[in-house]
């Protein structure tokens, strides 16, 4: 039995608000228990200088955690030197948006990504994918005269690990903290996957470990694949 | 008549949420019209070196518009040059709250006051200052052990400036950005001034427009302290 | 009476030197009491990149305290970050130069005016604006070909403050260290306010001081306006 | 058939050559093909601050291309910010080096080791995990007064990745740059996973497609135990 | 005959004030022609981190060009990137100064000496040191309580250089633009080598025209430690 | 007798390996006893923004020392302020290459020396100079269509010092530390100088050691030239 009463392979309570703001054309708070994301998506009609001249587009993402988002508070990055670990899940982030858009359908104009966690109470890269995702569906929904949907598939994330020898579902901060392993699985809607990451900081993990953490990484998707459908609506093909 | 119907002396509509994250001990969501900033207030048991081996406490505050709050984008303050803008702002929300703040009776220990925009609309600052109060309010709360009320008085601010040659109270961006003349004033509960700045970029303004802006921001701030006491209830004596 | 036997609306003595060095077109080295800026005014025949394409002109200034100019010494600021302090001041020297400037007879060029701070007693940054404004002069009267002059009003600032409950003219260090309350005021020479900045660090103050340091930052201005017309001599028509 | 004629399961040329300077305790040059890495590990008997007074110690890494390393001539990261690639893979060559070291029997002192890529053809961060270790145990060799050996296993690494729909080991640059998928994994001597790493930039891979690189890698990994032990002979027990 | 009617070996018109400002305890302006140098030097009465718990103190010099001193106008190195050049001359400047400090008889305090170019007209980096040797005597005689004079010697610096086939003495900024090779030479009043730097951009020099050089730059720096024993008279035997 | 038996006018044993990776068209390792430098030479055939459009060509350098080259371990330069001595030794680097390139023979180009240091043991930047040039030679030869060959001459570095009152040649990093005066020289293969860099830190030296100084590092270069030519073998007329 997990600390907060859940099964090893139960999902926290996920909540998932569109429209959170105005002022940018994706803008979604994503809720996974304390866990607390606003996701904006905002579209830039040139390209970043490396593009241009092509017809391509880009998706880009960014992450930051408040500084009241935990507690001790965190510093803010403002030293010119972005934490390693930001830098990692931001690129995370970005890569996994990226499978699922066809760059040749977007066209020549860039969207940017925000994440920004008000709270954080564990999973905040995967619960960013997971609300980033709607937040580009509804920046891509604004950009108007397109001609085909960029959209190839939709795209979620989970954490895994193994707490006390067990493996399981959605790690809260305590749980991330007891963990001698972590993973995190991000898997399209059809089921594909985009990402693996699985580390043992200080510890290892067997074959057969492996495999029970991707089926419950799996199962975990799966579900956020049918919250994603179900905040969508009629805005997106299930 | 204003373009949103107000009248010349008449606030946007404010709301006050507090406790709106369990993850610090200050947190308030303060949103006026569409103007959204959430305040978090966090506790550091330690004081910054410069204050070292002192029995006084320090107060400080930092802002932050978040990239997806305005259009287009804001680009984040992370390349080791925090905007000139934003280091004004800071200093303002920091001095305001200090003036209501007992040194002494608040300990050796710092409070930082962080005020991350999440939709901005006009007067970002002043919002943060009137809502940065409510969570130094429960911050404070949340020291155990204090001997006496650190808090001398509660504070607020407002924005004030000249509109097609009329004093208006509480711009929103759109006055803002057809000002003339623009005014911040942070004003105690008692009614004293605690900072004025007013400017008038590429513009100027005579002594008689200087007393109108002057009778608006006060009649502002002082339904903004009721506003606060309201939010307070009973943790607040008004 | 004041520690230096000042009457309480008495300004300190001020002298101004023009063309100090040769290498700017504007270079005036401007004292109150002790206080000493070497303001030079250089003109950029190229339109910062946010301006590109305009017709019209901007002028800007820079804020600096040499390291000498004050025990202990100050250190550099070299480190990638600008002090907050600094980029307040150069952001309101600015400001106040170009409530006076017409940009479209400037024309499509930077004026740049650096204030650098050989020995600071108080008041550095209202002496950088009335400094700063004759090495402006100096400049746009070094330019070619312009068809009509791009100065609407000559501008001058002062600071006031309250200093054992008494309002005082022009602060000196040890005055504005003791200051309760302290106000730098910027004002025309046809008398208009461009600039108010009224703060009390831990402190706060009345309708009646307000009203009151208003009353004594007029006059000073006004004074400090006819020292500029002297100094310009026929340059300049008063 | 591969372009350089290797099986899909084939290795490249592998080289270590411990000693190659004498300026630090652990110093390995590693060859993969053309790749190669100069893999120093320096011994410091103090603890980083936030390690300061504990009785354990700890193992850092640092990765870098040289300039001349790869065409385009590739720019120094001195600008203050590091790359985000670069800060990935110095932590993934760090976490994977501490996964086999008793921070408790390597007492209060840090190893740092530099992986420096003197050539780039593919697989850099893989090479310098495999190196990197070899470097470290000469490191630990040199420390004096050790009650016991802190290394508890081996470790190395590789790629794999997905190349014109055939996954297939250890790709050199062209074929990364081809790959559709590319996975980097890590394994200790006993066979026990350290990390794993698999991204489909832009594209997506299927539970059997994952299963067949990870067999491959297991092999690969294999073998450079294999090489591993060779190159320290005596000094490592296989 | 040179552009400005000087001879070969003449030295332009050197003119030295000290006490220009009152705010440090060394303060020296010194003019060369139009190059104009305020040196100032402060004491630290704690040590460099470096140095904490030594009994032996240290002198530092910091170089810097005010963005009026030329024109165009120099940017200031604000960027946490400071210049190349910079960088090499106040370490020029720096070493120079030590080489005739005592640092046993100084005691563990440190000095350091703020060379801030007002105008610039070539020889700016041997003009600070030829003033900011004075404004180091002054500083050492503000220490009270010293047991021994530290300054060993005096120490000054010119310029020479190869301009249209001929060696000259003492570059102003048209000779320097136009010099094929570049020497500054640093010499004690003893008469001893300091330092020397010969430099010859993209051209070279044979040992006859180097042999000319020292010659020229010996009679020079004789020439200015007469002018500085002139300047400081009685504070220093000559 | 010197430390390692050398006559006080002999060199370290000098070994040049042209070709030693392959990803660079100039690259060469360097050893001058223990010290050893890997130059490597990069053709960009655009220019560096302020030659944008102009028709001759540039060469640069980067100096670097890799953490493990020296114990205890050198830092790396990554906070985004680049150390002085860097600075300085690569700007020498650049100045002394320079001087033997023709850049309107050598076309709208730039070519970087890269000189990273694998082992420290005294003499790196004069080392750097001396395999540097190999490496300029070598990606000169690899640029296709050149009219006439840019070089002018050689250019070889040498240090040169006062050990215990005597003058040695070449000195050795235990040497480099006990010396009064450190001098570096630069010679072209013609007997011209380039640059000579004397310093005596915290120490002088007199006409006569001087002298002797430059005798040593006369006869130094032109081993050093003889060793070049050998290296060079018929790609280089000597």
């Amino acid at each position: 039995m997990r600390h907060d009463q859940r099964a090893a392979d139960q999902l926290r309570c996920f909540k998932i608000t569109r429209g959170y703001t105005q002022s940018a054309p994706g803008s979604v708070l994503i809720q996974a228990g304390r866990t607390t994301v606003l996701c904006t998506a905002s579209v830039d009609e040139s390209l970043p200088p490396w593009l241009a001249g092509q017809e391509r587009g880009w998706v880009t993402a960014e992450y930051n955690m408040l500084p009241g988002s935990t507690q001790p508070r965190k510093r803010r990055e403002r030293g010119g030197k972005v934490d390693g670990r930001t830098t990692e899940i931001q690129r995370l982030i970005g890569r996994s948006l990226r499978a699922v858009v066809d760059m040749q359908k977007l066209g020549p104009r860039q969207i940017t990504v925000d994440c920004d966690v008000l709270e954080a109470d564990g999973g905040t890269r995967t619960t960013s994918i997971t609300g980033g995702f709607i937040a580009l569906v509804d920046a891509i929904r604004s950009i108007e005269g397109l001609a085909a949907n960029p959209l190839r598939d939709s795209v979620a994330a989970i954490s895994v690990g193994i707490v006390d020898d067990v493996p399981v579902l959605d790690l809260d901060y305590q749980e991330d903290f007891a963990a001698s392993v972590d993973m995190n699985v991000v898997v399209t809607g059809a089921g594909q996957y985009v990402e693996i990451q699985g580390t043992g900081e200080e510890a290892t993990f067997s074959e057969d470990q492996l495999a029970a953490l991707l089926i419950l990484a799996r199962a975990g998707t799966n579900q956020l694949r049918d919250i994603q459908c179900e905040a969508l609506a009629s805005d997106w093909p299930c």
